[in-house]
């Protein structure tokens, strides 16, 4: 069993909230063992949460514990899995992405959430420290909401909601970010928005990625047969399920307005290449054969009548003026001035 | 239990309208109180329509007496709901979108339309001002069409088919400022074609979000089998549902037609670009070497025996003649002029 | 019950044909209430062909006789229906698009055509004059082919299957559009190019449009279990239903074609731009120079030895032949010439 | 029944193989009724070849003789099929594309090749004469391989196999046409290219058309239940399904090569394009002021101190020196030089 | 049976590893038929792997020996093969592709695998020197992990994990190539990033080929009801098939990377283009006209009273140098400067 990933916090950390609708006792930093009493209660849910997987040994203590596959806890410690769910005979498991705007990289953070839902047990995994879930301990500790009433597949549903919506958040923050490149690109296209709409692109993969397989792992709960979730909270799956699908509507409608910025900068481009040609063109086409006659009276062959004409000089300025008026004319029917 | 969206109108206000075939009374603006108590009526059925959502107070009362889900009430109060249908043991709950073209702001304008379909009563809920359902209302009035004879279900596919006979207009809008720029782009492409295509690919895009869900929300009532539907009735959902399909059938068609006048917008550029480019090369490929020509000439040696032959000047002009047509007959062989 | 869609005929005529193995009548231009004598026949195939559907009161007349659904009676005067096939318990009922390409305008009509098919009876709504069934009509009367034999079931596939070939005749006409801008394109790019891909893309996406839900409601049939249809017959539908698949094919092949010739243009495009871009680079790049050195030399300043060298002159056109040399030599070493 | 599509040969022929693992007997263009005497024994296997459908009578005689469905033999002469099987009573019908390289037109040329599949019976009909055969009709004579062991479905295999064998040799071929034209656009971009990559697309479309239905054939041959297939050679047809596959896998991957060698190229144009573009801009950029300067000295103003100024020409010239090497310079910095 | 491919080494090998959870005896470089004697016992599970598969007799005397079927020992000596998984009553048979990155040519070598998997033996069979397993090998002799303690059908599991594990190293070497090309073509796009998208959009498609039926053959034996897979390792494949939707996840984001970076790349060039021509146009537009200037007053009409003022000359200068501040303004203002 090996750790695959980065690294994200220095030693792992275990919290753990054991409630029932009329207490709630919450204790933090733990030693792994600690936490197996008060996960037995039958008539309480206990939230064991661990943020950072890289301790192989605590992992293996905990599957021990609470009888996990080998399979799963090979899963665990791999942070680059893909979105799945797992039913096993007394837990599902589950994996998840969260997906974070990260405001001075201006890029989306990825970090890998993995859930176990045994039958009064709640294991959660993060890479990080599990901030991200912190109004949801606020409204167990302040007893807000239905979640203290609940069993432990309601909080599995919380943890899970919370995620999505961190991605409402990351889809909002790319919808800020192309609505400001969107305006520009019409009226003055720049080297610096294509590059946003390239880093765009990847952001909106990556969502993608992330947002498919979940619908797909929801979808799977929600028509799960497993013993661990509850039939009278289908409802509240099947919403999230609702909520994973308009996040898929959301990337997908982003996805194709960016691939349509990119066909809007490109037209306004060659828009711009178009004028900045009609400009040379005109300046070129009108002043090039007047140059031409300048240059024919400047040349010094003794023999030469015209430049002995009384009206020589004044003639030649008019039928310059003449040939340049004739081709403004000529470049106004073009519509090109 | 939080709104969720834009604030659109000031104060909610709720109206019913209570009918038979017989008989019918109207009572606008009331209390949400004094509903109740036509709505309980076997021999009747009663459309109460709320407009303005963001009473959390007012909802609950309404979910209170009419025994709606929690869950429900959550998503009445959310704008921003996807398109669906949710079935619950006594009552049908239903979402969708109203489209409309606001002539103001060239865009289309997207309304969240709420229904909940019981055994003998609708409630509708929409974020403004009910003006759509304005000519439904009427047609129950003068006692026109079936309406006035048929059960709550038909009321409730009455006002969905309103909703999809918007998405036409809206289509039909979007199909007219298309045919304007059509023509235009052929001749004469300008950068606010573009702009137009680009605001249009976003109209369709949002008509898409809202119609692909509708034709999936009207099948699933009319595949469904629920008791508050009757079964004589299903002709009119299936009609139902062969316009929302129609309304897809002519979005998708304008998004190709959409990304074909983007192809052809950048084919008009290009070969107006071709155009000046060759108009610049004519002139220039013709004037420049005479120039150089009458600049050789130009020139102060003082052992230049050319300027003193007596037909020097006039050679030179042949010459330099003679090279022009030779320019232009070369320009001609290869179809640039 | 309204009109819905453009009115095309003056007003409407019912012909009335019906026929047996052994004889046939015909009538044309009769009153409705005439045609409803003769459809009472179970030993003989009844065509009733409406031409023209503007007239409400002659189709609810129809829909009244032969027990129509008030549904049916609506969609039968809506020519904006999308293709369709709906049961009921004593008829089929079926919408189709015939397609014509127009010589005038240089584009596909459409027209709707609905039929009706009951136990012995077919009644066919077209929009226009019904001369596009005239060469079935003919069969009828020649005996020619299986037709006479058969019962109603077969006459309503004889009109499909007219339908059907009407499509080929359109995709062929595109198709031989197709090959003659096909070439040009690559020789001679031009402007009016462009345009004729543009209208040739609609009317592969108005085809198309009428071809994919043609190929559902014949599936629908083939598949269907009404008592109107024989089963000894299911391999004519089937047949018709791999011709709508073999429009399909040929549709998509041609939008792929279409596609692709965009492409194509836009190459053939750039390639001239390019072409021409050498042409002003190559000549601009040689006389250039060669125009600065004779302005050198043209300047008026008192001291310049070189103007009274004896061989400056000569040196110095030497200079400006070299440089052009060189600057041939360098083009054609990158092929540009 | 009418012969449809394009006449390929003379007249039509007939050959005769009739084979069980101990003899093989074999008749080339005979008589159409003679052919029916051998076809009647049951103790082996007549496989009756026929080159050119056109002549309608001898395929209703085969008809007649066989107890082909009037359907089949209207498919038989119809030679623009689109690849299909149809299950009778007592026979498979099979329509399938035959398609070779024509190393002359440089095309892809198609053949239509239709199979009847009785009990101890084959029919092929062939537009043309049909030696594709060749070399089953070697290994069947020459005792090579299982064939002669086996019964008539796997003839029809065999053939079927032959088939989609020449679609490897097509693709082959147009492998090495892309590979030759592959490393050419990157460094020389040339109109001729675009023009090959244009064939090469219609000459995939045109395999694309006939290998996505032949597959599904395949697949309706194995999974079908019919009764003149043998169960125990599943694994033929199933080996044969994965052929058709690998058909397409590599014609999907040829048109997605296609469709990126066409982007390519046009990348490789621009860069051209910006090269000469460079080139034209670094000369004019350089020589255009330089030559207003010896302009402005070459004007004829009586009154121009710097024109008597002893060391004025070789300043200027110094001047125009460091202005050139100034933008030299500037260029190098823009990465231009 | 013919050998059908490109032969990759000398001649063929033949490697028998026998083990079971106490020992583990390993014969390498064996005579074929030397295998036959260890591959019988029922307590251990033998592995033979097979280097080379050009040697048609050796396969024959395998197939004979172990009953495998004809149409096996075809697809065995033909590497063409695409990815599949056949039942037969005794053995799976499965054929891959092994996917290496090649570090001299800079592209993906394809390999192909075949697996027998039989009750208690697997045959694996490569075209080239087996190294590519040399870590299983090593696990099995050292006894690391859980495979010595399982039976036959883990060992194909963990050939064929190793065989996706290679994928994940190909895409890995792709994704470090797009990184390396990715900031590049922003800044300074060359013709040679072009090139290099070329080769791996190439490289991602000969991946995707292998990857999506990669994908269904593993589906198939875990959906598989085959005698020689134990139900108990059903969670083993189905990691197994979640790795592989992972690499088809990986190989379709860069496909779309990719997709977006030649775009990327066509917009960089376009912007270079623009900056280009507005320099050239800048400096054109500047000078031509003044040069114009200069030239009239290059002309030697004797009859010039401007050529005779005092002040004419700094006059003139004040003129061009006015016209050349206006248009330096009016670039500005155009936003080109």
């Amino acid at each position: 069993m090996v750790f695959v990933g980065e690294r994200k916090c220095e030693r792992p950390r275990v919290d753990i909230i054991d409630y029932n609708s009329e207490q709630l006792s919450e204790v933090q930093d733990v030693e792994v063992n600690q936490c197996f009493e008060q996960a037995l209660s039958d008539t309480s849910v206990t939230w064991i949460n661990v943020n950072g997987v890289h301790d192989v040994g605590l992992i293996e203590t905990l599957g021990e514990h609470f009888g996990l596959h080998p399979m799963t806890l090979e899963d665990l410690v791999n942070t680059t899995q893909r979105p799945k769910v797992e039913e096993f005979p007394y837990y599902l498991f589950i994996v998840m992405k969260m997906m974070e705007f990260n405001s001075t990289s201006h890029a989306i953070d990825v970090e890998n959430v993995s859930l176990i839902l045994g039958k009064n047990v709640v294991l959660s995994f993060l890479e990080d420290d599990g901030d991200v879930f912190d109004s949801l301990r606020e409204r167990l500790r302040k007893d807000k909401g239905r979640i203290r009433h609940m069993k432990a597949d309601y909080l599995a549903y919380s943890l899970m909601d919370t995620v999505v919506d961190h991605y409402f958040l990351a889809i909002e923050q790319i919808g800020d970010r192309i609505e400001a490149i969107d305006d520009k690109i019409l009226d003055d296209p720049r080297q610096s928005d294509i590059q946003d709409i390239h880093y765009l692109k990847r952001d909106v993969l990556s969502l993608r990625k992330a947002a498919w397989p979940c619908r797909e792992v929801i979808n799977a709960i929600e028509k799960g047969e497993s013993g661990v979730l509850m039939a009278s909270n289908k409802v509240y799956w099947r919403d999230l399920y609702d909520h994973s699908i308009q996040v898929i509507d959301m990337v997908e409608t982003y996805r194709d307005i960016l691939g349509g910025m990119h066909d809007t900068y490109l037209s306004s481009l060659s828009n711009r290449m178009n004028e900045v040609m009609k400009t040379l063109t005109i300046i070129s086409s009108i002043f090039i054969p007047l140059t031409f006659i300048a240059g024919v009276y400047g040349m010094n062959f003794v023999n030469m009548p015209e430049l002995r004409w009384p009206l020589g000089y004044h003639g030649v300025l008019i039928v310059m003026l003449t040939i340049g008026v004739c081709l403004v004319i000529f470049f106004r029917r073009k519509r090109w001035l």
